[in-house]
Parts: C-alpha cells; sequence; structure tokens
C-alpha cells in the first residue's frame, strides 16, 4: 500500500475552451479522489477585461459592467468568454498570476494555444517545483529547421520536468456538456518513478534526443524524482485525475505518436474537405482517411523509429478517432470545403471567413512540406504533398486521385510467409 | 514473358446496383487489356419482366412496354431497373441463363445478395470450367451453429476452385458515377497457380479448416490448376481486372480478414447510428468506431488466428474505411438513428420504413451474438453485445458509455519492454 503524507496539488495553465474543460474534469475528480489529491485545481488565466455578454444566463447579474476575466469565473463559475453556459465544479479557482498558480503545483497541465507556449514555460521557469509531473494537452507540434519538436519535449527541456501527451476525438464543446468520447495519454513513466519507486541517482536523465533520431545534437534532462511523501506518479494517476463516465482515458507509452496524431490529422481534415466540397461522398472521404493514417505512420516510423508505436496512429483515440472525428467536421475541414465549393482558394477562405487567421491544417501542411523536402522525402508523402501543393494552387483536387495511385510504386505490404 | 495462348473470359453472376457496377468495371479493363482478357463480360441477371419507368432517360423509346430485363440492357447498355442513368460499356453482355453466362468463363465473379448464394450456386455446379477462379463481393458471412463461414469459403467447397473476396468503402452508386474511391481484393494464390506455376499434384489440396479453427471437421477442397495456356491468375491479374483511376485497388493475402470487415462493419454501423439518433456528436461517433475496429480486430485474431491480418481492419479500404462510410451514412446507421430520434425500435424502423425487411445489421448483430453466446466469449465484445441488447431492449442507447467502460478489465495492451 502507497505510505504516502502529502496529496497532489493540480494545476491548469491555459483556460480556453479546451483548457477549461480540461480543467472542469480533474476538478471533478479531485473531489472525487481526496485520499489523492488537493480539491483546489489553480487553472491559470490570461486576465482580460470583460463584459458579459447579453447571450449569457449571468447577464443580467454582471451585464454592462466591465469585468476582470478571473473574477468573473471565480464569482459565478464559469468562463462566460470561452466556455459559456457550462457549470464549473467551485474548486476550481482562477489565478490570473501564472507564478503563484503553478507555484504548489506537483501536477501541471499545460492546454494552450501552441503559440503561447515559449512565452507562458519563460513565466514558469524557476517558479515550479523541480519534481513536479506535467502533461501537454496542446496539439500540433513545433516543425522548424528540418526538425519536428513536441510540445512535451520542449517542456521537459525547458523546466526539467518529466511531460507526457493527451490528446484524441475531444471537441471541446461536445466534451464539457458531457457528452461521450474518449481520449488518449500518452506516458512513460521515468525509471525513478516507476512501480518500485527505487529509482537510483543514475537514472534521472532523459535523453530526448531518443525521440528525434534526426536531431544530430543530442539533449539530456536531468530529473528529480517524485518525492516519496507523494502518492507514486505513473499511468494508473493520470487515469484517475482525467477518467470520467462520459470522458474514457486509454493510457499508451508513446508520447510521440499521441502529439503526432493531434498535429498531422489537420493535414488529412483539409484533403477530407476537399473531397466533400467536389462532392465525392463517403467513399472517397474515407479513402482520404485511410491514406492520411498510412502517410500519419510512416511520418512516426521514420523519424521516431523508437518511441511511435503504430498502434497509437491505428487503434488509439488520438490516432484514427481524432482523423475521423476532424475529417467530418472542425474547422479545417469546413474551410478546405468551402473553398472548393466557392471555386476559391483556402488562403480566400481564411481572409474572408476566419479574419486572416492561419488554419492550423495549412501551417501543419507548409511545415510538413518543408521538412520532407529537406529530408528529400517528399515522394514517400502522397497526400501531404497533395495538400501543400493544392494550397499552393500546384495542383487541384481533381488530381487527388491520380496523385494518390500508388500502384507504380513499389508495393507498401511486404509478402508473407507461404 | 508469359507464353499464353488463350485469354480469360470474364462472367459476373449478379446484376444489382453493386454488381451491374463491377461489370462496368471489368469490361472497362477487358477492353483496355486484350492481351490479357476476351473483350466480352457475361453478366448474369435473374430474368424479370420490366417496365421502363417514366424517370428513364429511355423512357421515350422504350415506356410503356413490358420488357425483359435481360433485353433492355444488351438494348440500351443501361440496368434501367438497378443501377439507372449510368451507361454500361458495350461489352457487358446481359444473360438470362445462369448456365451459359458462367461455362467458359475462367475468372468468375460472384455478386449478388448473400441470401441467393446458395441456389445460385446449386445452378453453376457442373457448369463451369473446373480450373475457374472467383472473387466473391458478396458482403456478410455465415453465421450458424457455432460456425463462421465466409462466402468465398462456401464458393470452393460447392464449385471445387479457388476464390477470393473483394470489398471496401464503396457505396456503389458513389462508384457507379466513377467518384473517387479504394477497395481492397483478399486473394491467396494457391500454391499450384504461383509464379513460377510450377505445382506439384502435392499442392492442389486447400485445407478450409486452416481459416475456420473452431470447426472441427476439417474440409478440404481439390483444386485443378489453371492451365499454362491461360495468363496466370495471381494478385496482379486481379488488380489488372479491377483498378480504375477512380478505383484504386489494394491487394492483401487475407481473404477472411477482407469478408469480415464487411460483415462486422454493420454491427458497429447501428452503433454509430445510436449515438448519432442522441445528438452525442462527432467524438462520440468516432469512439464508438474506434471500439468496433478493435472488436472486429478480437473477433478475427480469436477465430481465425491463422489466416487473419489485423492491418487488414486497421490499414485497408475493407477495414477502417469501410467501417468509416458505414458509420457516416447507409441504411443501418440511418435506422438506427431514426429509432433513436423516433424513440422507436429499430425493428418497428425495418417495419415502417424498410416494409419488414431485416437490416444487414440486425441479423449479424443477433448471429454474432448467437455465436458469442455459443463459444462463452460474450464479456469479449461489449460493444457487439451492447448492439445486440439495445436491439432486443434489455439495454438502452445511455448504458453505452458504461457498457463500454473497459477499465475495471485488464489492460487491452500488454506492457511494452522499458
Amino acid at each position: 500500500m502507497p505510505e504516502h503524507t502529502r496529496k497532489h496539488t493540480v494545476a491548469v495553465v491555459g483556460s480556453g475552451n479546451w483548457g477549461s474543460t480540461i480543467s472542469k474534469i480533474v476538478a471533478e475528480n479531485t473531489k472525487e479522489h481526496p485520499e489523492l489529491f488537493e480539491s483546489k485545481v489553480r487553472m491559470w488565466v490570461f486576465e482580460e477585461e470583460i463584459e458579459v455578454p447579453e447571450s449569457s444566463r449571468h447577464h443580467k447579474r454582471l451585464g454592462g459592467q466591465k469585468r476582470k476575466l478571473t473574477e468573473v469565473i471565480n464569482e459565478v463559475h464559469e468562463n462566460v468568454k470561452y466556455l459559456p453556459d457550462i457549470a464549473l465544479p467551485d474548486n476550481v479557482v482562477a489565478d490570473p498570476d501564472l507564478k503563484s498558480a503553478v507555484k504548489n503545483a506537483t501536477l501541471l497541465i499545460f492546454n494552450l494555444p501552441h503559440q503561447f507556449i515559449g512565452k507562458t514555460l519563460d513565466g514558469v521557469v524557476g517558479y515550479h517545483l523541480p519534481y513536479a509531473r506535467g502533461i501537454s494537452c496542446i496539439k500540433g507540434v513545433d516543425v522548424s529547421d528540418g526538425t519536428v519538436t513536441l510540445h512535451s519535449e520542449l517542456i521537459m527541456e525547458r523546466l526539467g520536468i518529466y511531460c507526457g501527451a493527451l490528446s484524441g476525438a475531444n471537441i471541446a464543446p461536445e466534451v464539457a456538456a458531457e457528452k461521450f468520447c474518449e481520449t488518449t495519454i500518452g506516458y512513460d513513466t521515468p525509471p525513478m518513478d516507476a512501480d518500485e519507486r527505487n529509482g537510483s541517482p543514475k537514472d534521472n536523465l532523459i535523453k530526448i534526443d531518443e525521440q528525434r533520431q534526426h536531431k544530430t545534437k543530442p539533449t539530456h534532462v536531468k530529473l528529480h524524482p517524485v518525492p516519496k511523501d507523494l502518492p507514486a506518479v505513473d499511468a494508473e494517476l493520470w487515469e484517475t485525475l482525467f477518467a470520467r463516465p462520459y470522458f474514457h482515458v486509454n493510457h499508451v507509452r508513446d508520447v510521440a505518436g499521441v502529439a503526432l496524431g493531434g498535429a498531422l490529422k489537420n493535414i488529412v481534415a483539409l484533403a477530407s474537405g476537399f473531397v466533400a466540397g467536389k462532392g465525392w461522398g463517403e467513399n472517397a472521404k474515407a479513402a482520404i482517411m485511410r491514406v492520411g493514417i498510412l502517410e500519419m505512420i510512416k511520418f512516426g516510423r521514420t523519424w521516431f523509429p523508437k518511441s511511435v508505436d503504430e498502434r497509437t496512429f491505428t487503434e488509439e483515440s488520438a490516432g484514427l478517432a481524432d482523423v475521423i472525428s476532424s475529417c467530418s467536421g472542425g474547422r479545417n475541414f469546413r474551410s478546405a470545403c468551402h473553398a472548393v465549393e466557392q471555386g476559391v482558394s483556402v488562403n480566400e477562405i481564411e481572409q474572408k471567413e476566419l479574419n486572416g487567421q492561419k488554419l492550423q491544417g495549412t501551417s501543419t501542411a507548409y511545415a510538413v512540406h518543408d521538412f520532407l523536402s529537406k529530408h528529400d522525402q517528399l515522394q514517400e508523402f502522397p497526400l501531404f504533398v497533395a495538400v501543400h501543393d493544392i494550397l499552393e494552387g500546384k495542383s487541384t483536387v481533381d488530381d487527388l486521385p491520380t496523385l494518390l495511385d500508388g500502384k507504380k510504386k513499389k508495393k507498401r505490404r511486404a509478402p508473407e510467409g507461404a
């Protein structure tokens, strides 16, 4: 039996619709498991002045006033701006001060738009517990200069703490409304934290380069073990913190696969939107998803051969399920579909319908194309390349069937033994 | 180089919307490959008297008359009853006489509703070439008395010819309209037909029991080799016969997986319809598909351990892509969705909207439940069982999240080496 005398303290860094939804979930669970967790969950909120909108159920009481978002959240237990009409448990405490939000947290959950992660980590460094453990719910990967960096890796390097990832077919408003879904947690418990907790000083180096074979300079992160007076931090603990009757959790050790799935699926969603815009029907969309998953597998196998488990893409919510839901709805799918229907470029749709904001699919498609080009691997990823070329106006959607026809190339599957 | 002096002759047994579509495809290819195939494709049509409907583009010429369906097809090159408005190549010849349709065929394609297969094979036996080779496009499997029989196996046993399977995300009207899609051919070339065609008399027995481990009585089928004056019948030949620019073909050796995929996906489609009817959104549908594919894998692994390749379910059109398209549309999905929306049973929908016709999903769900029950494996397939129990009124759709929560059971995935 565990011999801990302290409990874990949870902080959520980020409070958009997905950050607020995750705060709701974990706060429900810290209340239900007082033997493991302190009830109070601090949610860091980027402070802003808001006016409670007329459509809000709190408008009568709070309408017409300029108020701070954190004050409103703590007063009415609702993020009226980013997750309206969803009651947050009263043990979620909005905190505008990043340092105070993270300082006592033994479990850190990162859940904010990827463009803010670098700056936010600057504000955390030095104020967090050195033995904290993290989970990144941030979608996307950082691709630059021929290198793919996962956000969990970035967090490990910057904060010196071990960090996993959570991703899945999790459209936030549906999860917030407690409609049934699943998610995947990727967490590969560091040796020193493992079951018997018999970590020796030799075990406390994590080699991040093992997850980035293409990177020439290896990065080592020195970890501090989780103190023995705290409950062990392993897959079971994270499942207890995240699983709800409406939010099923599956655990895998493959952090890279979980993170890659959440990034690459956005390229596939654009392709699905293209064929939907053409009116090619369900067969064509299903074909795009199938080919997309195979290219995700190949991407993982090529650049993360030691860490990626192909089954993350074919069997987990962070893989095929997230591809399916993103290829049936969501902004990337819809924008690509509208572009084809209206005979304009996706860029024009971004200008017209998204106020110039770039879709995650388009920026990922460009970054991945650049990366593949640097590694001379364009010919191995015909769907990813086709999406880029259609965005660029170099190919048309009508070219897709020909671009995907791999029959002239070598067979994908090696012959089996007779 | 091949030394054949004869060409293959193709017959299609069946002429519904999918049979007519497949006839169109193969006739396009026999014309394009005169070095391998006789151009003419005989399509066996169950003869009926029809009146060309007013909506037909041939009504002006043929309306008002009672005509034989085969005569109309051969006159206007269109199956006006089952695949209206789609031009068939003029080398498709409708034949009302089953014996004459099959008698010269070296390649037999079976494409008819599964309830007619037994009787139809009665009419073929003794009139077909003993060295013919077959492909079954028939969806479904035969489950009875604790045994699963594939239609390809039934054809092998009854006709004494080797038979593979074709299945995929292939909603017939979309394929007929030449909208892009993919399919999977399962064909495990018998040793005597293999590349070097050096078959010895010892090689001409196919053990069907290898694909049915649960069957106690093994069945051996004695095959006649394909004569050497004909082009070799292997995966490449079938791909040449079926692949079109709009119809991409992938080949696997796993016939059982291809056939099982086309059958079991209908149970999953009902479950997807149930959660769609509840308005649970895309996350929930994606979760159902994911769990469904995992149960399909487990079904194949349990009862076809030597023949099924799990990747057929996770990577092929006959697996995940067919699940996706069936869970987004199609009769099973829609009927289950309507039932939940209207608060009635699926059976009532079958009575009301389908004139009492049973859905393939409901009959498969009952047959599989009966099969699992006989083998005491109900607890291993919570989704398949839940669909049966919801059809039976023993469970409700609201129970689904709980029924699928496997956390109390052993982990699915064995821990990986550290």
